[in-house]
């Protein structure tokens, strides 16, 4: 049997980081690989089933849909998009090591299909900062960040089921912790075991 | 309701490159302490009692092994020495975060006693690569030698019951891996929810 893939659950309320964090650690880990999507969208020009998308037809997404079978899904300009659990399963036998960047209500259908992975909420160091980077972006209107605010108050509390909580003080700190916790996850027993019972014969 | 201290707990077979794994960690983690032991030894020019060793009479360490007190306990040059499990739990309570160097055995009570801590195993990367390092010492007789492989070839399958396996196949990559796993268990959502509730007042 080959090695599980690990599956990195990475949450944050708008303005904490995520993204930038993300994109640091999938330089950082080569093997994190971001888990394929299905859609309803036509597939572009060299895009190819299963590797850029799973592309399904809206019917069967909403079959999937009605199946629970999406940890998340979403609309966007009347295409369909949706984060399969099966997909994530499969990763995980696969061997496939994936970074899943979803929101709090995601994870947590994740947590309750008890899909194995390590939970990371990415928190901003206080709500004035998190005003002042959502502020200095300047591409929200006034609006929109009181609603991001508002949003952030209200999912702060979910950290305390995640796994870890990495705040977002001071992004190359936070960067190393966030590589801590992928390391560590990598050389946890469970994760670790059937390697280790092959070297020594255990 | 101040931070909860950290136990990290070490176990190794000789051989396997704890001791420099440990001192590199310390070195690392300013914060991380040794834990105080107990001994039945007279304290020595300026050593003080609770700072070096907690001391005590031989009636008193034999009255606290007769009452399972000890995680490990042993006797050298005809005085005792030991490990409370009072001291790691004091630790915790005081917020002090303590690595502890102990045997499988020793580790195994204290996971008996539902002791909190990160327990890691450290792994040499095999029985040969072991056999050269003990062989490249010089210090210890083939008699000797041959006694610490066969109780290494012992103790690596208890490895499978602690969280983490490092495997000292590189001692600076090794060194990584084991200061992200302080890392992560420094930001475990169990170990930081305190420190984040008072932040955002939740």
């Amino acid at each position: 049997m080959q090695k599980e893939g690990l599956l990195i659950v990475i949450s944050a309320p708008s303005g904490a980081g995520k993204t930038t964090l993300c994109n640091g650690l999938v330089k950082r880990f080569p093997g994190l690989k971001e888990s394929v999507s299905y859609t309803t969208r036509d597939p572009r020009q060299g895009e190819q089933d299963g590797v850029d998308y799973h592309f399904v037809s809206t019917e069967q997404f909403k079959k999937m849909v009605s199946e629970n079978g999406f940890a998340e899904w979403a609309e966007v300009h009347g295409n369909l998009y949706g984060t399969a659990i099966s997909v994530l399963e499969q990763a995980r036998r696969d061997g496939v090591d994936i970074l899943l960047d979803i929101d709090c209500q995601g994870a947590r259908i994740l947590k309750n299909h008890s899909i194995k992975g390590t939970f990371i909420f990415v928190m901003p160091p206080s709500i004035p900062e998190l005003r002042r980077r959502l502020e200095s972006r300047s591409s929200d209107s006034v609006d929109v960040i009181e609603r991001r605010i508002a949003r952030a108050v209200e999912e702060i509390p979910e950290a305390r089921w995640y796994d870890y909580i990495v705040i977002n003080d001071q992004l190359e700190e936070a960067q190393e912790r966030l590589a801590a916790i992928v390391t560590a996850a990598q050389i946890k027993t469970e994760n670790i075991w059937e390697q280790i019972s092959k070297m020594f014969d255990i």
